[in-house]
């Protein structure tokens, strides 16, 4: 499945904002739903909607919030929906079926025909029993017991990562290379990119007052290869027999 | 590997932020690191820090930001590192070795010994060529490709939100049950509810001043089994054939 194709999954998933206090995180949910190419926005009785808060905060996402469903009751937003997965910052105790982001995105790809809601609560009171009663998936953000401030534009940004990440998934991966040999430090590698400059500008291949271009190039084919550590002791070997021979050149 | 074993990663993992121009986005990114345990950060010439506007907008993680290291260059902020990686908003031109947040991780989590940064350009310009060439991989977080406006602490909250996931995917995980039958949908599930509150007052089961708790117990049981339509109209049947006993009692 192409990313193009992929992306056609938006048009089956609305993000429901229940009871949002501040018009602020109405926005920042609607910027961090467009980076990820979500666009259909309901609002459950927004503390304030329309509001020049929210519009300066989705900056440049208005176009989902001129489009937002604002709707009476949680009931009406959910009209139509098969998975209805509802965010929770803690773990409930036993018994609500939970899983973590990754594994939401796998249910939702598994069933390329459910309408599907993923919904979240007050940013205070997060969702009462209530309105989870109205879940048929819970799903828990894993974060840091000791601080798991997780706020709405933040959790609905990883919601919508986790979308794209799901599509990204689905295409070709090029394969990530591992190198066997301890890989070279940042200051090995700066080491010897210093002593290959001064080399290159002793051998007048390198112009000293215009290195850059040159340079880059140079660095862009060896982070691509990952040196370790052999290999860096090798070229610094070469580079170091090239400057015996420049040292006996100028001896002559 | 427990999570708590797996969270020990993030002690070789530093957040480097070149030339941050606003001093909120600093408070943002220690916000969204500690939400995700990572706790080390770094800030390289940065436009205005310690700052006010830092510490309000860090929101309770202002202990990273009195921990954290100010350095006049970025060599000096990758000293000892041997994994750099760089976040690039647009996929460069050919060469670079550039992978996905997730595919990061993995490289991160393969070589337990190696200490890591995650390098964010400035705001505005990114990273210059020449900060680009001191990392050896670039990590291209996938977005909109219309509307990539993805700021500062959202890509920090995404990459904090993927070194936390990457230790959740290493804990044996509870099975996602699949039904094999169309899902239910909420609407079907909320005229079922209904159907049930009304028959279990009639059966004098329920007290209809003060059916909470026992319709939120009965909706967590059959949510947990996430419903098919086949079982939702078995289940009304019973409630409707109930439903008419009831009536026969009434007659008599």
């Amino acid at each position: 499945m192409s990313a193009r194709m992929g992306i056609n999954n938006a048009d089956r998933i609305r993000i429901v904002l229940l009871n949002t206090s501040h018009p602020g995180n109405i926005g920042a949910a609607a910027r961090a739903m467009k980076t990820m190419c979500l666009h259909r926005l309901y609002l459950v009785q927004p503390g304030q909607f329309p509001c020049a808060e929210a519009t300066a905060r989705a900056s440049g996402a208005d176009d989902l919030l001129a489009k937002a469903v604002v709707c009476a009751s949680m009931e009406e937003a959910l009209q139509g929906c098969h998975l209805v997965a509802g965010l929770s910052a803690r773990r409930r105790s036993v018994g609500w079926p939970s899983v973590n982001p990754r594994q939401c995105m796998e249910r939702i790809f598994e069933q390329p025909d459910q309408e599907v809601a993923l919904v979240f609560g007050n940013e205070q009171s997060g969702m009462s029993n209530e309105e989870l009663g109205r879940c048929n998936l819970l799903v828990h953000i894993p974060a840091n017991p000791d601080y798991s401030s997780l706020n709405l534009g933040a959790a609905v940004q990883v919601m919508a990562h986790e979308f794209r990440m799901a599509i990204e998934m689905q295409e070709p991966q090029s394969p990530v290379l591992a190198s066997d040999a301890p890989v070279a430090s940042a200051d090995q590698l700066e080491r010897m990119y210093s002593h290959l400059e001064e080399t290159l500008v002793r051998l007048e291949f390198l112009d000293p007052t215009n290195p850059r271009l040159l340079m880059h190039r140079i660095r862009r084919l060896y982070n691509r290869a990952s040196l370790d550590e052999r290999e860096v002791q090798i070229l610094r070997g070469i580079l170091s027999a090239t400057n015996q021979k420049l040292d006996q050149l100028r001896s002559k």
